[in-house]
């Protein structure tokens, strides 16, 4: 069957896969992103990953290759990521093949998989809050890149102008606060569901952290409802898995935030993590057809 | 001659005139707000001046009327507006003649009379700074409402959480520190231009005062970048009358604020104060096209 190898490239694990025509995904592997060897291990990882994915198999036949990377990504380029320290990577870096290789923006590859499952009509935003943060915008039923494709950076606006450091060299940033890379080293523990449990064990350290994360998250979508009116809102990523325990307060805290209009609707992802593997997925079927 | 009257209510000034197809103004008139007076009486001033501006005149044939107000507004109703403590004002009480009349959210019809003269093509945010703040976003060359009509709620972004109370129930809005009404407020004096002459002087509480809704205007402006990452911000309203006084630190703050990407394009709006106007006139005229 003809198909695409995709790759999203998450803060501790990557997911790979064979995605065909329409986002049916043929096959899922896991594997961990080296993120503390460094830059160039990551890449050189994703390399490797990629070059066994796009073996022909029995049955499969690849035919191109979509990477998800974070940060400020075009086609050909990883142009700025904080996560992992990359400035101006090409796409050939990422892929040694002799297949047409596309670069996405995760998050928005991500957005574009449940756009494409109908998850997503409409004016809704995708915020994946995983690793770190970022959102896909979909307006009027389309993802929307702004002037330099670079829209929706939603994991760095200040939610406390002059609040903690980011990793991307500004202060205050929702990141800071309410991704799960920064929960987890706030508390030193392994990961955000760490954070989750520890807090619903009444430990107070991590009520405190989970707190801020979610008025954090909050004043995050307080501002974006009033900039962009959207009808909804999808939460999506690893933290997303705590469930009620983060989108009720959440919720709560957003309306609470709102003082003269209603809130959108706040939702859970329909596709969970693996909605940024399928999307990188269509990005390379989109790119065939071009 | 065919044309529209039209009025802009702002917080201190009405502005009204006749605007001919394609926004030539072919009068214009202002007379004071009278705020202070309570919500009634700013609906019967503004129903009192488009009556007078209703009549036909020497060659001038008044044909429909629009009218522009800040808040929540949709064409048939004034549904919120805190500047004035309305709440669901239909538009006949603002217009008591025989003519269509049509209301426009008074700073994205400023947005669509800067966009008809050619200032906001692309991806822009006009963004009048004066008695209140609110802007009109221009996404992919048209102007863009979303889920309710209601984007572009920039004045009321948490830009402090937490921080100084707001005319519309919220707390550490943008429009708290930077509008000319809160900055006004603040130093006990009857306008903006007051607080930008005090400031120029050495007035210490002036330079803090200003310097504060400067620093405001580029955490929200940071804020807007990282969303949707326009091409370029367009600031107007009287607080823009400051000139490079805001323009020049604006730009600076904007940039610091920015720590992995570059900051679009800041500068003044090209229409000045009379955009609000020309864009009421605009409105008209489409009611009577559709």
């Amino acid at each position: 069957m003809d198909c695409v190898a995709a790759v999203d490239v998450g803060g501790t694990t990557m997911k790979g896969g064979l995605v065909a025509r329409h986002g049916t995904l043929l096959r899922v592997e896991r594997r961990p992103t080296p993120r503390a060897e460094g830059p160039q291990r990551v890449v050189a990882a994703i390399s490797g990953f990629v070059a066994d994915l796009a073996e022909p198999g029995a049955g499969t036949r690849p035919l191109a290759v979509g990477v998800a990377v974070p940060g400020l990504v075009t086609p050909t380029h990883a142009v700025f990521a904080a996560a992992f320290g990359w400035r101006d990577v090409p796409a050939a870096a990422f892929a040694d093949v002799d297949l047409p290789v596309t670069l996405g923006h995760d998050v928005r590859s991500a957005g574009e998989a449940e756009l494409a499952r109908g998850a997503g009509d409409g004016d809704v935003l995708f915020l994946p809050v995983g690793t770190g943060i970022a959102g896909a915008m979909t307006l009027s039923g389309s993802l929307y890149g702004g002037a330099n494709g670079w829209a929706g950076q939603i994991g760095h606006i200040p939610v406390r102008p002059d609040g903690l450091a980011c990793g991307c060299g500004q202060r205050g940033c929702l990141a800071a606060y309410a991704s799960g890379g920064a929960m987890a080293a706030r508390l030193g523990v392994p990961g955000a569901a760490d954070v989750v449990r520890l807090a619903s064990e009444g430990d107070a350290e991590a009520v405190r952290v989970w707190a801020e994360a979610v008025e954090a998250l909050a004043v995050a979508l307080a501002t974006y409802t009033l900039v962009a009116d959207p009808a909804a809102i999808v939460v999506g990523g690893g933290v997303s898995q705590a469930g009620d325990a983060l989108i009720v307060p959440l919720r709560e805290r957003l309306a609470h935030r709102l003082g003269f209009r209603q809130a959108p609707r706040v939702r859970a992802s329909a596709l969970g993590p693996l909605a940024g593997l399928i999307g990188a997925g269509l990005l390379a079927w989109r790119s065939l057809a071009g």
